[in-house]
């Protein structure tokens, strides 16, 4: 890497994952290489430091940013930026496809990463709500009814042509790397994150025929909630939630900029699913 | 039949529906044979009758109970009597499996049976929260995140041993009655109603390797949350929805009085199964 | 138990398997208690004993019989008894069902059951072609296209009602004991042995709103192939194999005999399932 | 179209097909517009012309083949040729995603064609059994055990890494346009035929974990069988068929020539899955 390294870390509010993240700073600190690094607020806190807001480590062109926790703190940080800085996921005890270092590996990786490290990109989706832009999607955008056990109807409009409409309890639209997140426990295939595609999954369908769809990365998407009188939540990547109703308008597609993921290395994706499915 | 006739009435709060019922009362007792009508209170406030409360009609030991609608309609229906009167379900429009009669051939179908019908019986499920009881589900019981998007964790003990535990979006537990239902659509495998069972499905789980369980009717099974602070929903038939945490004790088991229907006759179970799935 | 004890043996043709064999014989006999030991032919050859066939054992009321190897070897050995003797499974490396006892325990459970042990009795499947009996099925019987990758349309006629019609590469039909083998690779659910249950699992069905079936454990099933010129094999337990056609009549029922397992006792049904199925 | 134009015919060989496609014949002829008709050898045979191999009529560059009869005439058609003439499909009776004409809109459609068309390019793949070609598949590869309801055990490495290795009836490997056939009956999702991709759907897998996969469609697909002693039965298309032996080299990419369809306009691909599927 050219120029000064510098690097950002955040963690789960956990105390095991705090010491770990303390811990793996200590360790850069010591080897006096010059490292510059950013600590996240919430995580500036409790170890007494200075805190930097992600989006401010964004600004500063971090060269990675290091995850101590689950995917759901790696998915949280990216949605905190708009052009994500490469994510480095330190593992605590989940089984996410998107953290790849186990805590005991955790020190030598990072060291090693230090003399530098390639980059994996992965599409993201991109929700305009009425013309308001959402999170973009690094795993999926689910769409669920609002009222618990009662269907609710949607149709699904395709490159400007009605793919299906279907009632059912929800329907979740995921990025490849998402396909073996939510989309595959409500039944959806394992794509092979080099495939350019969008996966749709519906959830619990009334009609038996129903089955998930792969369609183009590129392809724009229409979600139209059919009947007046019921709503249904928007959910991104588990973590943001807002209502919506016939009357709102929603489009997706591909988001300009991509999800960034520090390459570890050793494994590639299918022994990964082996590693995580078995 | 001995005695005088006693015949209840109960509709969807739809126009049709309430035309429908009012035309079906006119011609029973245009007919005088000396039928006794009740009429259910909120469809007597559209047509211009005296009320009579679904359970009051349950006192009355009325012959049968004639519900123009759905579903939906005949399960709030059964929900208020603790030991049910017979339903006759007229349809108005939905897939259903518990409604009979298309509204063509009600009035002939109606004339036929006020000179004589069988009952098919069929079990229901009674759930004791915190060693109160809700209403008997004569479809499912469902269990949902109370969290959209993010999975809980369930125990289910049947008769004291540990079925399974797994992290899911919820789990219906269904009666044979309710396998055509919302089971159905999350993944569960039809049964027929003679089978004295109880069908489990988890929704949308993270193990891979879950699969929908069938078990004995006179199961007792307790369902656990393992996370004290994670909630879900407890919905019943669709209809009835609380919220329930670590802290409550769940437990179901096959209720003494079972729903009943007036016997149709014409097609069995599986014409049914064909003319409502293809 | 009274009398003298007799206990029969057979074994998968495996090097590993014979030893074991061999070496659960010697234990028993040299504790000296007495116990009569019959040999299955196969067997006896490789340790240079006397054999007895397994259709002899029967006749000599063993009190059950040892099988060394794994389910395919129980159901083979079950298929040469009408009522079949009880049997107890010793694991040789396979994941079935049916075995219960890993070799490491062999000798001590041995002991232990020759002191006294519980029966598990479990439904079988008749199947009658054209008024000729088939080996029962323990597991399912199975019937599959006889032209790989060609379709065949099958008519299923349950109590004289028909159930469904499907063009499908086959359709499993199983005992509740059968449900965690082959029907459950197919997509089948779960079912407890305690539900006196038949299930019907399409392979593959053209017919997307397909769905396994579960029906009461005493129907009369008849299975007919729609066209005259194409061929289905009917496969017994994964063992016996034959062709039929359109002019076959195939009728399944329950067999008046079941299968009957040596209670190893310690873990019950879901225990297995969580063990087998992770 | 520039010059004299070419078509071809082919017919499934059953009355009704061979009528209607000497019915176009001669309307075409009657036209008087100078089109040179081929006519492949089995439907010459029946309607007294001289016939021409469908090899020959892709050296004679015709402009497309007309064909009469389900998917399998089309399927087989395309096997002929090694840069396949584009296909008209009409439909006689089946349920097939490649047939898109209706018999009664036969002769207007193909008058219409005449004036001219666009094509539709649909990828291919391609099988080297140790090293020798098999006839491109347009649908799917399709890995069968060859005892029946015996399971056979598969590796798959894709592009030089370990993809999974399974114990299964076999596995579908299809392109986007096979992904609504044989691969949707095993349980694979609906592929959009602008998704570059194969898909992967492992058929009554034991491990239940299994899912479909869909990687990119320039992948290189090695299928090795893992036991010396048992046979797996090759059928590409449906119609092909070879035993490979674990001593066999298979390796599947995409073929150089792709199907080409006629495009016959009226609507895309999710207005055919809609009326098909349903």
């Amino acid at each position: 890497m050219v120029g000064p390294i510098k690097i950002g870390f955040v963690s789960r509010q956990q105390p095991e994952s705090i010491r770990l993240a303390q811990m793996l700073i200590y360790q850069i600190e010591s080897e006096g290489k010059g490292v510059t690094i950013f600590v996240d607020e919430d995580l500036a806190l409790k170890i007494g430091r200075e805190g930097t807001p992600v989006a401010e480590m964004e600004r500063q062109l971090v060269d990675f940013i290091v995850s101590v926790g689950g995917d759901g703190t790696i998915l949280r940080t990216i949605h905190k930026m708009a052009d994500p800085a490469p994510i480095l996921g330190i593992n605590m005890g989940t089984l996410g496809f998107l953290v790849d270092v186990e805590p005991k590996d955790a020190v030598e990786t990072l060291s090693r990463l230090l003399a530098g490290f390639d980059v994996d990109a992965r599409s993201r989706l991109k929700l305009l709500l009425n013309g308001v832009c959402l999170p973009r999607a690094t795993n999926e955008i689910a769409f669920l009814t609002a009222s618990p056990a009662k269907m609710i109807e949607f149709e699904i409009i395709v490159d400007g042509a009605l793919m299906e409409d279907f009632r059912a309890d929800g329907v979740i639209i995921a990025t490849s790397t998402g396909s073996t997140a939510y989309a595959m426990s409500a039944g959806g295939p394992i794509v092979d994150p080099r495939v350019d595609a969008i996966v749709l999954v519906p959830m619990a369908p009334f009609k038996l025929s129903s089955r998930p769809w792969v369609i183009p990365g590129d392809s724009v998407i229409e979600v139209r909630l059919k009947l007046p009188d019921k709503e249904a939540l928007v959910v991104v990547d588990g973590q943001t939630s807002m209502v919506i109703s016939s009357k709102d308008t929603v489009v997706i597609s591909k988001a300009k900029t991509p999800a960034r993921f520090v390459k570890v290395g050793r494994e590639g994706f299918y022994a990964k699913v082996k590693s995580k499915l078995t």
